[in-house]
């Protein structure tokens, strides 16, 4: 009984990874807690202890993926460092083969207040103070107007790339990445 | 038998306010065709020959409130009338009795393809026309930099309503919604 086995660190992994495999291959609609248990050989109690809905589960699983993937360099230069790392997290998020899940993920928060609380407790609120971290770090450098509110740029660098990944639904592109980030820098008024 | 006799317009529109207050008592998950067929005194096949699902029904029936609300002003200020404008659909959409309902339907849409698509074409691309019309007038008129991308700006200037809307959940005030035209406008950049 290799399963029975299985404890603490290996066991959480084996659940989060079939999640991903079984959620990949069926979408989430058809996604259940029990398909899961089945797929990892263990018993459903063991993932509804730990996990109360199957958006929970989907949560962690796609937040294992991350690691230090989403942080941001610090070469000095705001713009590319913001580059970067928005480019990466399109990539992971919006246009790699998890998309879909985390899409969905994204619909369930819609209707399960207590997925968009642990959404933006393991995800948004963490990313967002990364990025005015970075930000912050650019303004005492002049890199950025002095009186610029931070959380503000923050929204308005991921409201955009959100827009078009929940509602028009079409691609991310590292150019539409790069045209926003430009536009936020540069303000849409006439040049004085 | 007075349900029998409505036709057209009348019974077109008695289903779709049933379906919105019945929507607001109840909430989207619990709602059902059944249950608007049976609130509005008709036969469920009567609502769907016309709306395939729920997410049909409920997007045809938010739509019917907006009329010429969420039209453009132009008093030559642009910045004014882009902030009337986006007043008024944050109040209707997202701070009114129905922001729960539009919620519900952009998740919906995360899940099914036609509720995406039919949201896009009956509500999000005519609002992004009127937006770009108004914004293209300004330009013309020399009160936005020749060179900037008008689509990208209907993008940032939305996107940040809906990241707040959909992915933090915290209330969508003017206050914010002023902040953002003013970045939008002003850019982060350091003054030159």
């Amino acid at each position: 009984m290799t399963n029975a086995r299985r404890r603490g660190p290996d066991l959480t992994e084996a659940i989060m990874r079939t999640t991903m495999e079984l959620g990949q291959e069926i979408g989430y609609a058809k996604l259940s807690i029990e398909a899961v248990a089945s797929r990892a050989g263990v018993g459903k109690h063991t993932i509804y202890r730990r996990w109360p809905s199957k958006g929970a589960l989907l949560l962690d699983s796609l937040m294992s993926l991350n690691g230090p993937a989403l942080d941001y360099p610090d070469t000095g230069d705001v713009i590319a460092d913001l580059r970067a790392q928005v480019h990466t997290a399109v990539d992971l998020l919006a246009r790699g083969p998890f998309s879909h899940l985390f899409q969905a993920l994204v619909g369930e928060a819609q209707n399960d207040p207590r997925v968009a609380t642990a959404l933006n407790e393991r995800f948004i609120a963490p990313q967002a103070d990364k990025t005015v971290a970075r930000l912050k770090t650019a303004r005492d450098q002049g890199q950025l107007s002095p009186a610029f509110d931070l959380d503000l740029a923050m929204a308005i660098l991921s409201g955009p790339l959100y827009f078009r990944f929940l509602i028009t639904q079409e691609p991310l592109t590292h150019e539409y990445v790069d045209g926003i980030l430009e536009a936020l820098f540069t303000g849409m008024g006439p040049r004085q």
